[in-house]
């Protein structure tokens, strides 16, 4: 019942064939069956999602129904303030932290009617794209990438209809990719990240995980908006993704993919590509072309992950100054993190303001290259998930070796360097029955565009409803 | 006659009773008769004005009246580039560097009809608050103030209407407070700074030195607006300062005191003042009180000398990095020009983050007071100029013993960092002779309001209206 869409939940809902009740149990049901192996949650919230699903069923009996919603089991990364719920961030460091008041997504998504049915699991401080411990639900021995593994694990094994991620440099991203779910990462400043524990403040983004564009975008639109308490809120138009993704632009029924025009970066942008990543690529490609896009390559160069650290590293190491953790709890950090976090303390200002300078030069090349084509269309990892044995590991792409994390990041971190929305979803499976994501990128503040196209991709193709083996 | 004002020598200009060549004349012969002792000047645009002029004849003749900057010298700070002249930044570094084109500010004041007389000294690439060699014109053994000290001067000493300055802690609104004239830092990114040296590009204004708030406006008007080639240019309504002025909001006549909320800082963020600059500040509150303004004092920390600098020197040495100068021609440098770049080159990335959010938290609790009031007075300078021999030294104030360069910079440099409008403006003379000066902070984008305060106040007062001795 949880594999099935939001819409169609939200319908069952509002009729009374099935209750926010229903749903909750089902999930706690599939939470006990599974999570033992996959280890997606960090707290499950038995009690209090039980409590919640109750107060849906009595405000329903009063009439009051909260929207698409209401009811709904949606899971959040650990790196997400819940009131009276741990907050470990993955870390010993927050072991024994307890949230004193909700984030504010979460205040939206309660607002809302949805049910926080547990926290998810998280590389440490989202300072990684991995997740230990959690498993990817596709191969049990691979990483669901990271960081937020947790929540994406959750909804591809169907413990919940939704999740919260956090992306600053392909956290949300990677593990969508990762476990063939679909994620997105808005734009920059437009869902709020107040009572998220920072990583790195001018990269980071909070969205959602589901199965499909379409649960994204009912997400979307119920967590997006200005937020006074985050310095890095943006107003904007308030979203309603969700509708034109349902009723077209000006109600003209749902995107024609005719007239489209769709960009590839170039092979140096992409390269090197695992063959079955470029396969599937091309081939979501010819989907596009096939339903009417007009398909072009567009110049673009690929930022540097030197230049992705030297704004990362600093901006997460101050936070960790700030709240003094660097200083008084620094033997309880993992040993890459701690080893992250000293670096950014040694990078000098003038190569962090020369990174940002790259940064705004990059930027405005894509901002460019987005004023003559609606989206960019490329693979959302170059590779399918690794083994775990692999983690530390170089890996080879194409004859090229590279770190994995290198081979992770560099195909989304752009888009956290530009601040522009850009979604992954499933666009086929390897032979070794892995997931393979595809990416599209947007304008600022055009949420809606890259989630009609991945929207328009699924009502053609079905890779986003298997089920796990 | 270049003591007049704008409005009064466009009216002149228009009507035939005098001509751009008149006024260029004057203007030259002013400073060949001042100049070589007060050294306001680097490059004197002799025949290029003189040129200049005739040009301006002409299209009055032809009916092409370019409005009230139509045949006006204006001098041009020598950070700013004008095509074909000398550009050093008053340093050896670019000794023999010609401008291949006009800075945006000065292709705005050619379009406007304004004349550039030529180019005044700077502290070295605005990096000091002195201004060697100028002298001030009120007491030529004290400094003018700086870094736009040239600017000021040359205002001061009646050797062009208006000038152009740079301000990034506090450059135009000192050397104004030294010189008896009144200076207006806009809002941050209200005028371009393309084709000016960079000295702190989040921190760098430009704007206008005159002899009133009314010809600031003329010349603020002309020159702002939003450039796309200044990546931190910001699009905004076209400025109608110089309207609001003289006609007052929806035409209803100028300014009235009546009812508008002044705000004063407390003891803690002006402290130590000299008594005659703490006697005239008082003497003006009084002076806006007794013409219907509400005064309260509101609350307001002053953020550091050491945050401002913090920021201020990484970016100044990323500035000079990016260019090659700092390792092609180290050599060329002043000592402490050289020593503060050298300084910027080894503040941490963290340090830098810490100082940025200080001055986010400083801006957010001087918006929210200027959501009480409708603009701060203050002090432009905690005291007059001082003597040339005492610029390195420490000075005393009120028995506190202080730097003269921190003296200087802490009432203006928290208006750089908050990216307010600022004017400073003369409001009294030392019994020394020496010009003290006020400042008025106003709301982002509001610099008509500012202008219109220390406008009302030059109505009341004639200050600004004294000539040099």
């Amino acid at each position: 019942m949880l594999y099935r869409s939001i819409r169609e939940l939200a319908d069952d809902i509002r009729s009374g064939m099935t209750t926010p009740g229903e749903l909750v149990s089902e999930a706690l049901e599939r939470i006990e069956a599974l999570d033992g192996e996959l280890q997606a949650f960090v707290t499950v919230m038995r009690d209090a999602a039980l409590q919640a699903a109750e107060e849906a069923e009595r405000e329903q009996r009063r009439g009051f129904f909260r929207g698409p919603l209401h009811g709904i089991p949606i899971a959040v990364k650990d790196l997400i303030a819940v009131r009276g719920e741990r907050l470990t961030a993955g870390s010993r460091v927050l072991a024994d932290y307890v949230a004193p008041e909700d984030a504010s997504v979460v205040e939206h998504l309660r607002r809302h009617g949805a049910i926080i049915i547990g926290k998810t699991n998280t590389h440490e401080f989202g300072l990684g794209i991995f997740t230990p411990p959690t498993r990817n639900p596709w191969k049990r021995d691979h990483v669901p990438g990271g960081s937020s593994g947790g929540s994406a694990v959750a909804v591809a094994a169907g413990m919940c209809v939704g999740a919260i991620g956090t992306d600053t440099g392909g956290s949300i991203r990677i593990p969508a990719a990762c476990c063939g779910v679909t994620g997105l990462k808005p734009t920059y400043g437009r869902v709020s990240c107040h009572g998220v524990i920072p990583l790195s403040r001018s990269l980071d983004h909070v969205g959602p995980l589901a199965r499909s564009a379409e649960d994204c975008a009912f997400i979307f639109d119920a967590i997006a908006g200005y937020d006074p308490r985050d310095p890095e809120s943006v107003s904007g138009p308030p979203s309603r993704s969700s509708a034109l993704l349902i009723e077209g632009p000006e109600g003209r029924g749902p995107l024609s993919l005719q007239g489209l025009r769709l960009g590839l970066p170039p092979e140096d942008f992409v390269a090197p590509l695992d063959p079955e990543v470029r396969a599937a690529w091309r081939a979501a490609v010819l989907i596009f072309q096939e339903a009417g896009a007009h398909i072009s390559e567009v110049s673009l160069s690929r930022p540097s992950l030197a230049t992705f650290r030297t704004i990362q590293l600093p901006e997460a190491a101050f936070a960790h100054r700030e709240r003094g953790w660097l200083s008084e709890r620094a033997a309880l950090y993992g040993p890459l993190t701690l080893r992250r976090l000293q670096e950014g303390e040694r990078i000098w200002a003038v190569d962090y303001l020369r990174a940002q300078q790259e940064r705004r030069l990059f930027s405005t090349q894509l901002r460019s290259v987005l004023q003559r084509v609606d989206a960019l269309v490329l693979p959302a990892q170059p590779m399918p998930a690794i083994p775990i044995a692999q983690i530390d590991q170089e890996i080879t792409i194409e004859g090229q070796r590279e770190e994995a994390t290198t081979a992770s990041l560099r195909l989304t971190l752009p888009f956290n360097l530009a601040g522009l929305p850009a979604v992954a979803f499933p666009c086929g499976f390897s032979q070794a029955g892995l997931p393979l994501g595809l990416q599209v990128v947007g304008n600022a503040f055009d949420e809606a565009t890259v989630l009609r196209i991945a929207h328009a991709y699924q009502q053609l193709t079905d890779w986003h409803r298997r089920d796990i083996p």
